[in-house]
């Protein structure tokens, strides 16, 4: 599997990761272990500070670790690895090592010890910031405090999840409509 | 600008339609005045009830709309009004009337006053279920009480913001990863 260099990347312009929807990684660390769980259902809340809220089931292994340790790393995968996304979604790291079962590089982070996955795109560090909606709705609102992107492709081949075991494969991006956009908007 | 056939639609399956992440148009009604704006921001949050948060700016509009009347719409565009999307994200309903300015087609749905859009693939009427986290986040969480989609095409080309006036069109939808799912995951 491919491992992807990578730059930093100014965690206010994530949006232009997260807002197109892909399915991503969510890696985790606890006491020792580690983890690692996808996730479709995510969304920016914010520019500056960077936020993004998401949904984990309090049946992942995860949800616990990210509970306890506050922070996660958030990766974006693309279509090479597309199979290893849904084996890691349907397997339990109650039971397996996740990297080391599907050959995975755990990569260390600099504001965090959730380690990011050297095969993902895009690795964004997360501090959990507000548990406020955790009970009610498993939401957790993470601020993203550093981001790592790739340096090459410039436009990651990102998967889509339409459920039922369907995805979307990202197509051709166009910039044939930004004329239409007044400057403050872009 | 071509007018969708639809059906109805089960509200517990609608992230076959919002977890991909396509940029979506919320419509909304009140006290005679009808409006729509762009928005790139939400997530599923539940199957049942059928959940959605969103981020709508109060800068915006709508959102005082939205939060008064309590109700609105959520509609998929696809590629053929692409650039109706942005000219709609890029005007304020403040200084105009959309759906006359942009030839849409107002349709009435059964649940909401909220108007549907014709020439969007699916409609889905939404409630206003939670407004706590209008305050810190202007995020709002809606219940869809009523879905409609398209009949044809089985899937939509949809547009997904990549931001700085960039997007992202659906590419191929594949079912070849189908057979890795746990039945239980589907």
């Amino acid at each position: 599997m491919r491992r992807y260099s990578k730059k930093d990347f100014p965690t206010e312009n994530i949006r232009r990761f997260l807002e197109p929807g892909p399915i991503v990684l969510v890696s985790s660390a606890y006491k020792g272990e580690t983890n690692i769980m996808t996730m479709g259902w995510h969304m920016v809340m914010e520019f500056q500070p960077s936020l993004v809220g998401c949904i984990i089931s309090s049946a992942n292994h995860s949800f616990e670790m990210i509970r306890k340790s506050r922070q996660c790393a958030i990766n974006i995968p693309t279509e090479d690895i597309a199979a290893t996304v849904v084996k890691i979604g349907n397997s339990s790291g109650r039971d397996i090592d996740k990297f080391s079962e599907f050959g995975l590089t755990p990569t260390p982070g600099t504001h965090v010890r959730a380690p990011l996955i050297g095969e993902c795109y895009a690795n964004f560090e997360c501090r959990l910031v507000d548990v406020s909606q955790v009970r009610k709705y498993n939401m957790f609102i993470f601020e993203v405090v550093k981001a790592h992107v790739a340096t090459t492709p410039k436009v990651p081949k990102t998967i889509h999840y339409r459920g039922d075991g369907e995805f979307m494969i990202s197509g051709a991006t166009t910039r044939k409509y930004r004329k239409l956009f007044r400057p403050e908007m872009l």
